[in-house]
């Protein structure tokens, strides 16, 4: 068995203590603080490397689900010292700490309860708390896992219950901020190139003139909404299972002890979060999660489709659009200046195509789950919560080395708008369609540009043309 | 050319007009209302067959536009008489007629800004107000396609309010009435069942009991919570992109036509749609219809959860679970009596699924798309509109020819219950964990059930057997 | 009930004959072959449209499915008389008539073996062939459809011997074509555009150089491959179900039935057709389905990359890339001449989008299913065959309207190639690598190009320049 | 920075030294092996930790990749001494070491040709290799990561050749090796159950019989037809894009180092690898890998079914099917023996589920990109590599915590199949099939067995009944 931290194989745990359950006894590495039920994962599922482990933002949620049913369950005659024990212990799981130093090696690919991870962490929190209290490790007293830190819970319950803790603390503190900071940054740009006119594009050909400026408000809108439908799937995501125990009935758990606890939990996050009204779903189904990956998969569309058009714009610099210019962050080519790849667009697009991705596994993991338990947790959670990551940092990512220092190209821009020749359309009131379009054609046929054209052609003059085209009338309706 | 209502080649239109345009002259089957940019469409993309049409919805929806907007011009300078005629005929499309007689031949494969499906419905509805007005088909006078019934419009913006105006109405029309009826009906099955305990299953391995009533509301909080979920991306998509014209600025409409058209769709319909805040972000992406098509991922799983319970509750009759008795609606097999195949439940699972291959194909056409005009719209609004329709026709025929026949077996679930060794739990407080393990173990060994073990080993009493092992005091917390 | 065929209300039948089965009496439409069991499946399924019927290459399937079945059945006791009528009404059935004449109204979404699609055909060869030998419809008398045209098979094993058939014949007839074609105009382009030296592109920045053939040749390799991917599957493809009757053990059939019938249709196919090595597997799973749509799967992205980068070249007519000029097939704008909207290339992008997302409901189906039997056959293979044909039709359409047409803009390519920057690495092998960069840089600073920037320079003349700087001599290994 | 091994921000590295590239100078921690670009990588990206990481395999890949290159550049001028460094500190990446020391920080989240990955490769074998010589690292001298790690190679033609060599090898080491494992258990499981008859289940309704056996002959078809697909993928990915450099046309390389570099890479893999008949495909897209994942896709279908089949036939103990007994691994239940959760079926059932998302994700990768290059690079090998991965992992698991000790529950089986009613197909013969109907639906009524019923209606006797209705004369055709 190689570090459970690195997966390095140079790292072996020398030290062993021994650990029992109802299967019997085994080796415990002594410097973890697991038990043998995670000892039996570890060899039951040797699936993946460190890659695969259990989503730190689960354990995390654990910790903070352990600490609110500790408190609580001094309300229903768990023994003060124990509870503030596991409480101290839970505060370990919840800093992190823990979970860097190896006690929570599990992988994803276990079962679908993910019962395995939740008695990794009644085992480590046990473990902990017995430590505190100044007992031995491994013998289960003065600390329970089942009996005290596991006390009116089951995996049942409480994996489904970190599983929405998780996700709602990720949305809140790592994709919010990174969706914000980036809405901000186009906004502000939306009204910085507010003046500069360009032509714009439908089908990829020339079309009728819009501002710049313009063109990023649509993009800061699709930003706007993509943090609207976020909130919008939050009434369900704020729902807890905890309290539904085994199959949703509640057997073995006290009245008012899933109240408790959600509030608990409520005021530990900052939350709002509540007692699901109805615990079988809670248990059975994760249907938030999919409602939850399914805005996840709009914000994916919806950064695919502004990357892939500033980095559209930003092509060249010679043979490209050129009308924006990227930040440089590393050497492109070291002969050619100004080949700046946009290696920022590129990570968000990949990330984009992941999160949808993620989101297939995570409607079939939803669809799936027989009668009182789906069992697709583990796979359906870590896939929302690797989504809520890879968007929140690729964002923060990308905003700061890319789209903070977006510039426009205006003399590029200039030369587009004024070579096109869709700013005849403006003659139309005036010169009637016909000699508009003879106009067009002509420039069209040969190269030219329409002023001069339209002057060859003897059908208006200079001054006619300057006062009559005017690209920054186009922008509106009249 | 075949006829392009049943594409049967044995129906060949005989007639033909000469109708012309800008690329010159074609002939039209003379008892057809479309021109020459139809033909070409025909002619151009003869890819599938019927079965490809341009959904029905969006040609009503193109009805209830184009009848808005030419009430609308009126107040812009549209002479009354023919904006009068337009709406006549726009009425023709709504009701459905011009449709059924096949005047709307189109594919979905066409333009990806779904532009012929504009010109389609500017040609028809031209051509019937010509006929209203006693003019001469294929003449584009005194109405023309493009001039009046087009006026201040593009396909840019109309496509993507029809997409809107079909999807809202489908939703409410098709889709909501299938889902209500059958949460309506597991509702009130959930009420029925309230008193018949059963065996819950998690893993598919025996648990602790529940009853059939709490097991049906957790589909019954499904069904309620998908119609929160459609309901919540209901805001997005009642924004009309109507007044962006080409590429969003709104050139060549008018200030306020935007706004009052949106309003006039809302009369027509009674729906309460607005004009979009930003018309760059309504053309250049589809945001909206990705975010409801995740929604309506999310009801296909849930309907997949439910009717896979289902189905495996009925399976049997001899050699499987059998807790549930679906209606027989079909032969089975005329030699086994008591063979129902679940077909109801085969079709709304592969109704389900279907809905999750259009969402990949929708999210994928969404993410797509440059710059001013995402050129997508006819894949990403038929996926939409069949999703709808299959999820709401199916629903109904599932909730008709299903679920309201459902019948407990309640023998079944009774001798199941009875036989489980779960039950044992109820035994801890009373004979201590070790005692009750060593009924359950020995049971299990043996395949005796619980009480004539317990007796046997002289653990205890039938009496007290009766009073502590008492599944309806299983139910919920204490 | 409507019109059948073409759904519309307005057609109802008026004439209605008894017919029978186990459930009782049933009226059936007198103008109609189909019997009880379809009308029962009408009834029970009114799910979508006229475009949800099961595909028309699953009837044409069945239809040579019962030919060959009822010839084999001739050496197994079948007389011969019932037969020769039998594969006279089958012929019917093959030949289109019966289908386009409304006998097969029955929608995907029914049982998911596809049972009634069956009996449909059955139904419906059974009485044509008592129409032939003189008899009254509906009598079942003297050909039956269970005993006579279903002998010696199950629904179980017949629709999934005919979804093979379908697939096998509709890759052959539909989609090969399409990918030949396309594939063929494309290597002709290859070698047409042999010679024109362009500016490579890789992130979207200017590269080196490379021939407009050569980059044609990466799309005709993707098609050459394309069509050896879909070759790769058909060994799986070929293995027939039937003879595997209900569970797979090949009950009620006799020995030898299957290798025959899979010969028989062999010889009418001309497709090489064997028995499936393992009938249980041939009916509890679609494995060959699912891989089938993967590489179609594959083939969709192809297209997709290969028209996105046409239609990217393509751009402008002054605005964008403008590297190839593509055919105009109907008019873009009446005011913008150049304005040719990528038509077809943008109905291309969308059928390869909706292939992507039938795969994943193809998918989803495959994985399903329970024990014995798949029962998402119908979803299955509607999605295989709607890929195909969309594909097929969309090859064939996009060939000929745009691919034969497509034009080199030699002007606007040798335009870019003399502009970029790139071609500066030519220099470095002669005066090195710092001053190649110095004219590099300053050229890009001061906007000029690079020959007149290192005249400027002083750093070599105007025929060493010509001399040295050949993009025609950069264009391969040395 | 946090240590880029664990990412354990207490592990912060102390000591760094100076590197220099054409953006400046940046300070790079003296224990590790990489320069620039790398440290520009890790701060520009800072997406997801650890579990983010460039896939360990595409390392390994780069290392046998500058290894052979190195070899073949002897040939084309490379000094021998410099060459033998190379290699020796590509064997270094080779064997893991370097991987596992932390050289190899960059996450998969990095530009979409995966340059900085190929730059960091050749920055740590260029330092490597300088340490080997006695040299100081950072100086470039006397090993350039570029003149010479690099020599005729380019980010663009390196990283799709270490995809290829990636993929093929931990398809032949990693995925083969539990596919065959699962497989070779599953064909003796199916010898081994030859002679149990049991019931048949379609539409999981009673069907007739067949023998666990046969049942589990279809999954071990399954399974070797999954290794054919893989197979059938091969030939497009042992193509080799080296040679191509930057944009395909082999600028900068030599005549014969592709083809030389190709078969030295295959000696070093014993796999059969060439180089790419065509170098612009090979860059430009990536569709043998979205074949290599569709043929992933139809693994994971296959598994979903049979081991949704054994997790089903497993479900009891007595209110389920239990027809299989799977291994016990874990403790279920404290309280329950034999409450056995099928933790390793719903480990592999998410792993398929998961492999199904990252097909998603690769195809929609696959699919985009322009011109002369895909830049999804990254994204695609990972999704690809983590499927295979997961997939041979969890096969392997699988087999060997549940396959090699799946046991029949004979008394069960028995059970079932006498208790059903469908064995009364076997009387049609003797008694017709009016008589047979009879005896069958009075079972069914009155919930008797068919033997008793058939003799209290008095219509055979107990001798006839055995005599006719026997199982083991229902598996075959006759």
């Amino acid at each position: 068995m190689a570090c459970t931290l690195c997966m390095d194989p140079e790292k072996k745990p020398t030290k062993f203590r021994k650990e029992t359950d109802t299967f019997g006894s085994l080796d415990v590495p002594d410097d973890r603080l697991y038990g043998c039920q995670t000892v039996r994962s570890i060899m039951n599922f040797p699936i993946g490397g460190i890659e695969e482990r259990m989503p730190y933002a689960i354990i995390v949620a654990f910790g903070i689900l352990k600490k609110a049913a500790a408190k609580v369950n001094i309300d229903y005659g768990l023994d003060k010292k124990l509870a503030d024990a596991i409480m101290e212990a839970a505060e370990d799981v919840i800093s992190g700490k823990l979970y860097r130093q190896g006690h929570f090696p599990l992988v994803i690919w276990q079962t679908g309860s993910g019962t395995q991870s939740n008695m990794n962490t009644n085992e480590v929190i046990a473990n902990r708390a017995i430590q505190i209290l100044g007992g031995k490790l491994g013998t289960k007293t003065p600390v329970h896992p089942n009996d005290h830190v596991n006390k009116s819970q089951s995996s049942n319950d409480t994996f489904p219950t970190a599983m929405h803790i998780a996700v709602a603390m990720e949305i809140r503190d790592r994709l919010m901020p990174g969706l914000v900071a980036l809405k901000d940054t186009i906004s502000a740009k939306s009204r910085e190139f507010d003046k500069i006119i360009k032509i714009g594009r439908t089908h990829l050909m020339d079309a009728v003139p819009l501002t710049l400026g313009q063109e990023f408000s649509g993009y800061s809108t699709q930003l706007t909404y993509a943090i609207d439908r976020i909130v919008a799937t939050l009434p369900r995501l704020h729902y807890l299972a905890l309290g539904g125990t085994a199959v949703g009935t509640g057997l073995n758990t006290r009245i008012g002890f899933a109240e408790k606890c959600a509030a608990e939990i409520a005021r530990l996050t900052g939350i709002p979060f509540e007692t699901a009204p109805n615990k079988f779903e809670a248990l059975a189904c994760h249907d938030a999660m999919v409602e939850v990956s399914g805005a996840l998969n709009v914000v994916a569309c919806s950064l695919m489709k502004i990357v892939n058009d500033i980095q559209l714009l930003a092509s060249g610099p010679r043979c490209g659009l050129g009308e924006l210019i990227l930040p440089e962050n590393e050497p492109g080519s070291s002969i050619m200046p100004g080949k700046v790849n946009p290696t920022q667009c590129e990570s968000l697009l990949m990330i984009s195509t992941q999160v949808m991705g993620n989101h297939v596994a995570c409607t079939i993991g939803g669809s799936n789950g027989y009668f009182e338990l789906n069992v697709y947790k583990p796979l359906i959670v870590s896939n929302v919560l690797r989504s809520i990551r890879l968007l929140g940092d690729g964002c923060q990512a990308f905003n700061k080395n890319c789209a903070v220092g977006i510039k426009a190209n205006e003399e590029k821009i200039s030369h587009f708008l004024l070579n096109s020749l869709m700013l005849v359309t403006a003659l139309n009131p005036h010169i009637g369609y016909d000699k508009a379009a003879l106009i067009a054609k002509t420039a069209h046929k040969e190269r030219g540009n329409l002023k001069e054209t339209a002057i060859e052609l003897g059908i208006l003059s200079s001054e006619e043309f300057d006062q009559w085209v005017r690209p920054e009338d186009m922008l509106g309706p009249k």
